[in-house]
């Protein structure tokens, strides 16, 4: 296809089946976050995946290079993401497996129909607080900050899309645990795997993962720590975290 | 003091300032958990401590050693237990510093009195379920399952006798996490520090270490895991865990 790039946009290899995607350095650019949620959860053949807070479509695009089944809708309410996430739909030939949709979370299970998706994923803003935003409509400050939509938003409306015995994935702070159990557990998002991302095993971690199980009884298993980088001053990724890139075995 | 061991006691060096512990092989003997927490605690001088549901007493035993400082008190609803615990606390010479009762926890404020303690310790039956029990009055049975009180019952009795700001410790398993988070919350307790301790970095957690604040405002950290194995075939204790077991240092 012929591709037109805009200012300020650049096209990144994913190193997964020849897979592209476009960003663009004035707007919110994936991190690891979105690299190990993709890792992290699984989609079965025939599933239907919402991911809410798509931004660039990294996680609709890599799951589908990872898994090589499922279909997928990209949900966001920044027009300038979604336009570009459906040019990246677009660069890899994927406009039959991926739909990106510009809307309000808060409308999904109206506009979507209630209990239609198997899986949702969810790379939400992390943090609650506003200071610090000169200008609450940027971009980067909306994929940043709840400016537009709560965590609880995003627990309630992501309950309403997902079928009973549905899967939910997100990734998110660790400082935010307690408040995202609880959460969970009140729209019926019942906790069943978490596992910490840490820069070193004796680091804090900076992420967390969670899978949840819509309708599940309590029960939850807290997975071995996912450690980013090998003992030693450089930074060299773990083979684990290697292979969640896409890249080559260190030698 | 001239000391009398009944029948299947035995007496434990705890490493700690020469103190000794009594404990029954036919009743529940103290484990890593207790260990573990009494370290992952801590307490300042001046301030009065509960340990809830305290079995042989280790945990006000431990603490005292370590911290050199407050004043305990041990609760079981066990009277073999606290009979047991009375004879241990004498054996160290500590009876100004803690003291035992023989007590249901559900009537623990009633007794002591609300807001009366700075501190709360508890390391509590793990286990809901009720099968696989022959004999629901058997100690180890007691001291293992949810038959005398439950979780619930800890976490609303610990948070009515902490004064605002108080600290609550608990060692748990990490499957029943997110349920833990969901009650600690609902009774003021706010998540502040939790620490996962594994076997080995690349296992699951088998304990959960928890501190929450009375009133507290949500925001917890997530510490680095505690590892109680270096690699290797052999079981050998991380330095961390020499220490915490008052050992030497490995040569």
């Amino acid at each position: 296809m012929q591709l037109t790039l805009k200012q300020g946009e650049r096209i990144e290899d994913l190193g997964r089946k020849g897979y592209r995607i476009i960003q663009n350095k004035n707007a919110f650019c994936f991190g690891s976050d979105a690299v190990l949620l993709s890792s992290f959860a699984s989609v079965k053949p025939g599933e239907k995946v919402l991911d809410i807070g798509t931004g660039t479509g990294i996680i609709p695009i890599l799951m589908e290079a990872k898994n090589n089944c499922g279909s997928y809708v990209g949900l966001d309410i920044q027009k300038s993401s979604i336009e570009m996430a459906v040019r990246s739909v677009a660069l890899n030939g994927l406009e039959d497996k991926i739909q990106m949709q510009c809307l309000d979370v808060k409308e999904a299970a109206e506009f979507f129909g209630a209990a239609s998706f198997q899986v949702v994923t969810t790379n939400p803003p992390y943090m609650t607080q506003h200071h610090g935003i000169t200008n609450p409509e940027e971009p980067k400050a909306i994929a940043r900050h709840e400016l537009k939509c709560s965590l609880e938003d995003i627990l309630e409306n992501a309950s309403k899309v997902l079928k009973e015995h549905g899967r939910f994935y997100m990734v998110h702070r660790p400082f935010r645990l307690a408040e995202i159990m609880c959460k969970c557990v009140k729209y019926k998002l019942e906790p069943k795997r978490i596992r910490f991302v840490h820069a070193r095993v004796d680091k804090e971690p900076t992420m967390v993962l969670i899978e949840c199980l819509k309708g599940g009884k309590s029960r939850v298993t807290i997975e071995p720590p996912l450690i980013l980088y090998n003992d030693g001053a450089s930074s060299v990724y773990t083979e684990e975290v290697r292979e969640m890139y896409g890249l080559e075995p260190e030698k």
